[in-house]
Parts: structure tokens; sequence; C-alpha cells
């Protein structure tokens, strides 16, 4: 590396506030978000080279105002810093966000702070992988252990996985990684999707879907339920008169019951085969979620959680409460790459499978490394994993995820699959890209502005 | 009521960002927090008729401004409610806050946007005892037990109290109440001072302190501790000193300690027999504090822990897994006064006491309500409980809470005392107020703007 680049500086932090009108369609509808325009704080990070970095967090519309906030809040740390002496020493850097002497008051390490922090923590990772003309995935298969382990905070998990464990495991999956490579940049990482199962679709729409994901050689379908048991019922056989029972059917609540309400729910859709009921209550109730899934273990059913779950203690817990037996990280809620990359540690320790939750904006295309590193690097399998796909706005990506026979591309250009196109920014910035004027003239949505 | 009045409509919500150059002093400074400047996001709800309420949430500085923008985001499911509709079913106006379709993502019920939400409730509270014309503690003591119970969501808590079970705790806390009252009347409820123990204190202030607060009939005092074992001997050592062994000592790390460290560092402090050890880990890490509480048990140390705990799901936990024995309520950071209500249940009914946090900008002038209610209505009893009082920014409220012989003294004013002085507000709204232009001419903090 020449000293110019060592010396390289960021010069800006952006953040912009894109919205889709999801919501016209009930794409994406469950029991808990019914309206969802899906969304996103989208930060691009400026060298004085000239080149940027994308980074998102995935929102759901209204709010999203909140968190772009929260990063120009959070930006006067990221600007003039050397890039280099960011990612040497990383975890450092990253505690210099998390844990900002006045700001942690109003997380710490949750909700809007977090989510912002993500998305310039993804920025970061994008402008590395550009820096050394890689893709995430393959820059974290290449980083040494040592070095990867440097970018995370172990800071409250030391009880649950130390440096040292971290370490062992990460030599152990260097075994047979070229072999890994090379099966992934062939055949890809398996798949499922949730399209066909949306809560608001009509059940035609449910049928087409599922024949349709069924011809695209899908073998894993998941489902929404949670909001009528009998509207359950029907939809659960819907899939699965059309899916039969040599696949695979996931069922997922978002969080609408109580405790003992999700047992005795989810005992009547034990008929059908469910692999696991996904987020059945709170997303911070590991004891409740825990109870669940000793109470479901007699039917077979497993319990999947993570895609709310806000932090690395968080999922620390549940994995040591034998509260879920898929973990379901989400590539934008927790603080980007760095607090993830702790999370498989420990379920690689405790022996659980991370199964990522996917869709919204960007998150498929994020995911995708990261799991990806996971097979090549950590876990070195893919055996009983699948990653969610869902197949919406990967059009206003440059390099959108590219899925064939059901299965997750690896990824090819440089960074983190995250650069929106120019195009898709100037009509989806809210409220005055030129979509958004066009759907508030035609009354579509409200004008906030006025 | 006049059916003018049941129609009162509420015609704005207004959000100012105030804060106190505190970090000059190091006041409120922790092993954790070491440059706190102590504000808040200062909630004013206005109704047709005029009558404003006050609402607030503690913050830290830096982040206000984020709070600010979360409350402003929220205020169109306020503005325009017929506010007795609200009071009538008050639990279903908060759920419709904590819920929001599209901004329950960037939460839910955590961080910044529950921050907001405590600001809007406290000040709805707050206009309640206006019209009503009763302090908080008051409006609370009298509400019938179902209209009590009818302003708490029992989403997620239902596994450990219901509303049945919640309302039999409450009848049982019918009887003596009047004789209670005249107690409370009397007599206040007592105290504990923060005062002496700052981390950011010399040797030579802490001993003057204990003394003046000793003096003042103090009995139970707090100590910050967990920069470095050493110092702690020492300012423990110190305290003891001075307040001996007949008193109460406590000790407050704020989060800095892997639990295993949280455990051998307090071994070192039993000599100096504190009551609790506060905040010992990460505010998230329910099985942790259990870890620690299990070990501590023999030296005769319990657990505090709920300053920084961020909604009733996580309280639930920490009760139910036996993680606290001290039960930590704040009066700005869950969802206001409906969800801290829950939390009092919760804790009556698995005989766990509650300790108030306070301090910050407001928090002695909410808490004190709060605890006096439970006193009152709920546990009957204040024997082993004790609210936090911290001498800092009472000057700044129309109605300050008054400390008499170590015992809050019953608030009289109508509201929950969250109402401050237009000339504290016009000094120091951030970054306007005439205060902080003089202390950005001084160069003493730098001007955001620029």
């Amino acid at each position: 590396m020449s000293s110019t680049e060592q010396n390289l500086k960021i010069v800006s932090v952006e953040v912009r506030d894109i919205r889709f009108p999801t919501s016209l369609q009930a794409d994406g509808s469950d029991a808990m978000h019914t309206d969802p325009d899906y969304s996103c704080a989208y930060v691009t990070i400026k060298l004085s080279s000239g080149l940027e970095g994308n980074g998102l967090t995935f929102t759901n519309g209204r709010g999203t105002e909140v968190v772009v906030q929260a990063v120009k809040s959070l930006s006067y740390l990221v600007v003039g810093q050397v890039v280099y002496d960011i990612y040497k020493n990383f975890s450092t850097f990253w505690r210099s966000l998390t844990s900002e002497s006045q700001m942690r008051w109003i997380g710490p390490e949750k909700g809007v702070t977090h989510l912002a922090i993500a998305a310039i923590i993804n920025a970061l990772w994008d402008l590395w992988g550009k820096l050394l003309n890689k893709p995430v995935w393959r820059l974290l298969v290449d980083l040494d252990p040592e070095v990867l382990l440097s970018v995370i905070d172990f800071r409250y998990i030391t009880n649950c996985v130390t440096k040292d464990e971290a370490l062992q495991l990460l030599q152990q999956g260097q075994a047979g990684k070229e072999q890994r490579i090379q099966q992934l940049l062939t055949k890809g990482y398996p798949c499922y999707t949730t399209q066909a199962g949306w809560l608001g679709y009509p059940d035609e729409k449910i049928r087409e879907l599922a024949q349709k994901y069924l011809d695209q050689g899908y073998t894993v379908f998941k489902v929404k339920v949670g909001k009528n048991l009998q509207d359950d019922i029907k939809r659960c056989k819907l899939l699965r008169d059309i899916i039969g029972y040599d696949r695979t059917l996931m069922v997922d609540a978002n969080q609408v019951w109580e405790v003992q309400e999700a047992i005795e729910w989810m005992k009547h859709l034990a008929p059908f085969k469910p692999l696991w009921i996904e987020e059945p209550t709170s997303p911070d109730d590991v004891l409740g979620h825990a109870e669940i899934a000793k109470a479901l273990k007699p039917y077979g059913i497993a319990v999947a959680t993570g895609e709310m779950c806000c932090n690395r203690v968080l999922f620390k817990q549940f994995l040591q409460a034998q509260a879920l037996e898929y973990c379901q990280i989400d590539s934008a809620r927790i603080g980007g790459i760095n607090e993830i990359l702790s999370v498989y540690l420990m379920a690689r320790k405790l022996g659980v499978k991370v199964c990522p939750h996917a869709g919204g904006v960007g998150l498929c295309e994020m995911v995708q490394h990261l799991q990806m590193w996971d097979f090549v690097a950590l876990s070195g399998t893919s055996e009983g994993r699948v990653i969610e796909f869902v197949d919406q706005q990967h059009e206003h990506f440059v390099n959108p995820c590219i899925i064939k026979n059901a299965h997750y591309q690896a990824p090819t250009a440089a960074g983190y699959s995250t650069t929106m196109k120019p195009q898709s920014i100037s009509a989806y910035e809210y409220p005055n890209g030129s979509e958004w004027q066009s759907l508030f003239a035609k009354g579509l949505f409200h004008d906030p502005r006025k």
C-alpha cells in the first residue's frame, strides 16, 4: 500500500432517507407490521481520493428521519479519520461509536442509535472491500483470524466466548477453506422464500406464487401467521397442498403472541409440520422464548428468532438459554458486521445454526456475504442452514444479489453490494424524490412538508 | 365534568432540547459516563383551553436532538386527540405510540423512540393531574383499581402477572390507605444520597459532602466504583470512616464489568459491607446479573439494576430470574407511568423491593410520585426501600421536590412536578439559549451551528 493510500482521510458522511411505497401493495405485511413502506437510512462515506463506501440500515417508512438524525449526530466521530487507522483498530473505533460518552444514554446499543451505527459501520466495510477490490465475503475470508478478531468488541460476551476461544474456532475453520470457496463459486448458498406467504395476500396470489417458486427450484417456504388461527390453518394447508410434505415449511408470527398463547396456537399448526416458529413473542423475551422452545420440542417445532434482537448481549442470552434453535441474524439491525461476527462466533461455540433474516431493502444483498464467510471460514458447512430471500427492491442496487436454482450466487463485485443506483436515489429520496412528488400529487400519500 | 371539558382537544405538542453544562464540574460522572451534560427532551402538550402539560425524558447532552426528532415524528398521533378519550382508553393510546406500525421497527419499545414516548406520556400525566387539580401521586392513589389497570398494556407480561392478579394486588393495597396517606403527608418518604460519591470528585470533596449529608440526617449513601480497584477501596474506606458501619453504603459500577470480573471485583469490596452492587454489567444481561447475584449472595451483597432497563419485558425477566434484589425503576426511561406501573405490579407479585433511580434532570421530581403511590396503594410499606436523591437541577423546576430530614415531602402542587421555569428554558435551550450563547462565546463549548 502506498503511503498516500495509507493516509486516506474520510472527508464526508452523507445520509439519505430513501423510501419505497410498498404499503400500496401490502408487500411485506405481517401480523405486526400492517402497512410497511420498505425504506432505509442510506449512508455515503467519502474519502479524500473520491472513493465512496455505501451502507444502510433497513427501516419501515416513518421513523427513517429519526435514524437519519442519529447518523448526523454520530458522524463527527467519523469525518476526518484516516480510514486505515479505523481498520487497524476497528473494535476501538466501533466502541467509540457505540459508547459515545453522552449518546450511549439514549441507547445503549439498541434502537435508533444502534441502527444508525449499523449503517455507518456497513458503509465502512463496503469501503474496505472497494479499497482492496474484494467483495466483503472474500475480504472476511482472507483476513487472518487474529485480524478478524481485532474488529470485534468482546465487552459483555466473555462469559460465553473469549477471544482465545474464538481464535481456536476460526483456526479450525481454516481447514478445507479453498475447497469450500470453490463450492461456493460453483453452486452458491441455499435460500428459502417468504414471498408466497405475506399476510395481506389473497389465496389465489399465494397459490400462484408458491407454484412459481416451486418451479424455480425452491424447497423451503415460509408463511406468516398469527392474526387469525383459522386463516393460518387454511394458509398452511394451502401451502402444504402445493409443496407437499417432502419440502420444508416454516411459520412466522412477528411477535404477536403472549408466551402461553404461542404454545397453544402452535399446537394447532403442528399437523402441518413447520420446521420452526419464528418470533413467537417479544424479541426481548429470552426466558419466554426458552419456555416456548421447551414446550414445542415434543411437537418437533423449533424456535427461530433474531431479526429484531437488539445486540450481542441479547443474542448471547438467547443462545445460553437454549431459547432458539435457529439464530436469525439481521445484517442491518445490530451494530454492523463487527458485532454480527461476534454472534456467529457465539452460535458456533454453542452449536446453534445461523439462518439469516433478509428481505427489506438491501438485507439480502448484505447478509449473503456474512453467511458465505461463515460457510467458508467458521462453521464450514451449510447443512441445515438457509438464507431468507425476498424478491423485492433488488432493482435499485448496482450489484443486486443473484439467485440461481434457489441459491445465492457468490458476489464478485468489490464491496458489500450496498451501492444504490443514482436514479433510484433521485426517485425515492424522501420526501423530495421524483416518485414521491408524483405520489403526493396523486394523493396516494400525504406530503409531510404540508 | 362539563361537556366542554370532556371535549377538550390537544392543539399542539412542542418539544425542546434543554441542556445544562454539568460536564464543567464533573457532576454526575461515573465509570461509563465521564462527561455528562445533564439534559432533557422537554415536551409541552397544550389543550384548546390553554392548559399545558409538561413531560420530559432525561438525556446526557449529545443525542438529545435525536430524541427531540423522535417526539416530533410521533406527535401526529397526539395532536387533535380529545384528551379525555386518551385517559378513558389510555393503554390503547399508549400502544398506538409504542406499536406505531412503521416506527416500531426502529425500536421496538427501546432506545430513542421509547424515551421520546416517555416524555410524551409523562406530559399527559402532568396534564391529567392539572385537569383534576391533584399531584400525580394522589391522582394514582385515588384512581379506582380497575381504572388504574386500564392504563397498562399487559402485552408480553401475562406469564408474570395477569390483569386479574394485578387487580387482587391493588385491592389488597386498599386496606390502611388513609393511614398511609397521613403518614406520608407528615413524614415523607426516605431517600439516600449519591452526592458524595461521584467518580470525578477528589477525596476532600467526598469527605466534606459525606459529612454535610450526614449532618442533614441521611443514613444511606451511595458511591461510584469500577474504574480502579485500589481507588474504590480507598473511596469506600473514606466513606465508611465517616458514616460508620451502622449506616448503609451502596456501590454503583455503571455497567463497566464483565460478569466474572464483577464477581471478583466485588469480593474485594465485600469488607466494606455494601448493601448492593448497582449495574455491575450490561443493563441487558439478565442471565449475567443472575449469575452475579448468586455468586455474591454468600457475601451479603445484593444486585440492584434498572435505570437503563429498556422496557417491561426486560424487567419481567430480571424479576423472574432473580437477577436483582432491588428494582430500580427510572421515571423517564421506559414508556412513562403506564409502563412503570406494570413493573411495580410485577415486582409486588414476585416480592421484590422497588428503590427508584433518580438524579439527572427531573427524575427526583417525577419518581417521588410513583414511589409514594406504591407506598400508599400497592406495597403498603417503605420497609427496606429508599429513593435516590441527587441535589442538582432542581432550581429549574416550578415545583421542585422538597427534602426534609432525608425524606421526600409529598408534593402538593397539581401535576407531575415537571414544569420548568420559563427563565431556565430561555437560558438553557440548546443551542439558542442565553447561557449557551455565553458558553460558546467563552470558548467552553463548541457551537454546533458553526
